[in-house]
């Protein structure tokens, strides 16, 4: 099945007026949820539908929040979500540090209080317009070892920096700093293929090639995947993410962090308040001039372009495929797999909002 | 052989003083070396002495530098280190962004024109005493492939983040974005010992073995390893140092950062000047009470100490290995290699600078 980009942004934006959110929140949420699905990154998309309408049903997510913004320094805030979907509140703290950056330069936003915020990259682009580069990350349920450790602490907590070049020609990185994300465990599941040495653990510590060792208790590596290829520097990235997103502002950090599906309870011993987030931007007119900074990043990316690369392979500057993708789908609409379409075919029947 | 911390203090300072730097400046520059020697990086302290000093006579660096800093925007800089080596740049630019973090919460300083920094997490806890929390990411000779590349396009580009804790416990995670550092590669040349499969690959991108293999035109692999185990990620990770550390200021990026070493000259057709640093700084007080985020901290850190390891493992805390050390060197001394002890004498009887 496909769907238009316009399409999806209606249906998702009405799903969630449908719960009782307000229309100009649902949009917001509609807009990070079809951006990802745009972009390629289906599993952060409206995949993800249903599983937030569990999460508004069970209470969890408040569909009517009052985001509170306590502005500790001149460059600086401290969010309370008020339990609002993370697609939201990252959104809204986002803007608020644009605003800041306007007289500042730079600005960031601690979060607290929240839940899932989608695809990073969307956050972190909010400020393109005004050549502000953005960055973003966010802790999640725990499904990642520390290195040496057997037990989930961690989650596959991402890093996202978008740099805005010229002629639309940016630089985002957004990455899990696990070695492999839970949806390329699924994608092996799908297709009853073993996953590589190096992805996942059984629950003693043993190398697994099971593409369901997760619902066995087993657990994801972190980036780099053992002592000898450097595992301890991606635990390193995603020990920094929980403790910004979640030490800092107040929000339930590494095996507490709540878990994304509704059936299982977040544990009642929590030292935080919910997910946490880390927003934030600088002006790039603050390191120089723009026109020079944009002629350069140009020039970089085509010298590394044309580097030479392995037979049959390419060089690609990070958020080069999700461009591709995004320019493919605008023009050809947006693919849902089977299992994602009944869903969706679900909450419209129950809901009572059309799709097409 | 051994010395102790404070007489390597005093011989590096005595050294750089008699290549004629001034003796605030030298002062600076020994902290940043012992520093690391006392924190067990031997492969950034006193071990680079020859080499700065190499290039010091190449005229690459400037001993009586005029640090310029021109304040863009109310919490961001533009730093020209004048040639400066960056021990000295660094350092100076991120005091500068401590005074600027009173003001405002936070601050950012990209530096261009410069030279080898040492090791980023002494430019980082520079501002502990005030509870900042830095930052500080430099670029280097190009001896890292990107993603699917072949080519020597970028350094091992580190990325340092520190946040201080009570009682001294900090978090400090300082790591090179490729899967081994140099380090790792000389440590396995003097024990004449094969390098695993995923450090480095030889000239038509085929696996090496051999820890010689950077002098036969070999590289590193970013953090990752293969296309299988993520190293897209290591190679944005790598790539986003070198955009914020020389694109943004304008220094000379990818392929044509200044090699360390002073018998090969940089590349005449630069896009930048010298090396690019950049360096920051959040008060911690920005994103809750301080008090709070030091208890949080320290339960964090003592639940992942406690968290389930591998049998007869330890999980660390980034930056546990290195406090450990400096406590141990504090009272034992820093031992020193023979080969690095014979560069020392041929300095000190050359500069006629006693050592004990």
């Amino acid at each position: 099945m496909k769907i238009g980009h316009q399409e999806l942004q209606r249906f998702i934006t009405h799903v969630f007026k449908k719960k009782g959110m307000s229309h100009e929140y649902a949009e917001i949420c509609a807009d990070v949820l079809s951006f990802a699905d745009l972009r390629g990154i289906d599993s952060h998309g409206v995949a993800r539908l249903s599983g937030y309408l569990r999460l508004i049903d069970t209470g969890r997510i408040n569909v009517n929040p009052t985001v509170k913004f306590e502005q500790r320094k001149k460059t600086q805030l401290r969010v309370n979500a008020d339990g609002a979907i993370g697609l939201l509140s990252a959104h809204l703290a986002m803007l608020e540090c644009i605003k800041i950056t306007h007289d500042y330069g730079t600005a960031w936003a601690g979060i607290f209080n929240s839940n899932h915020f989608g695809a990073a990259a969307h956050h972190a682009v909010q400020g393109f317009a005004h050549n502000y580069i953005g960055f973003a990350m966010t802790n999640a349920s725990p499904l990642v070892v520390p290195a040496n450790g057997i037990e989930r602490m961690l989650g596959t907590n991402p890093i996202c920096v978008a740099i805005p070049g010229k002629n639309g020609k940016s630089f985002i990185l957004d990455m899990a700093t696990s070695t492999a994300a839970n949806g390329k465990l699924e994608i092996a599941q799908r297709q009853k293929k073993e996953i590589p040495d190096g992805w996942a653990i059984d629950p003693q510590g043993n190398s697994s090639n099971d593409p369901h060792i997760l619902s066995q208790n087993g657990a994801l590596l972190p980036l780099g995947s053992d002592s000898e290829h450097g595992f301890h520097k991606g635990y390193g990235l995603s020990a920094w993410v929980d403790i910004f997103s979640a030490v800092l502002p107040g929000a339930s950090w590494g095996p507490w962090a709540p878990p994304f599906v509704s059936f299982l309870q977040p544990k009642s011993d929590a030292p935080g308040k919910g997910l946490g987030h880390f927003v934030g931007c600088w002006d790039m007119d603050g390191f120089n001039e723009i026109s020079e900074i944009h002629d350069q990043l140009d020039d970089w990316m085509n010298r590394f372009k044309t580097s030479q690369s392995l037979q049959n392979q390419e060089v690609l500057i990070p958020g080069e495929p999700e461009a591709r993708m995004q320019a493919f789908r605008l023009e050809n609409g947006i693919p849902i797999v089977e299992e994602v379409w009944n869903d969706l075919m679900n909450i419209s029947a129950e809901l009572n909002v059309t799709i097409k």
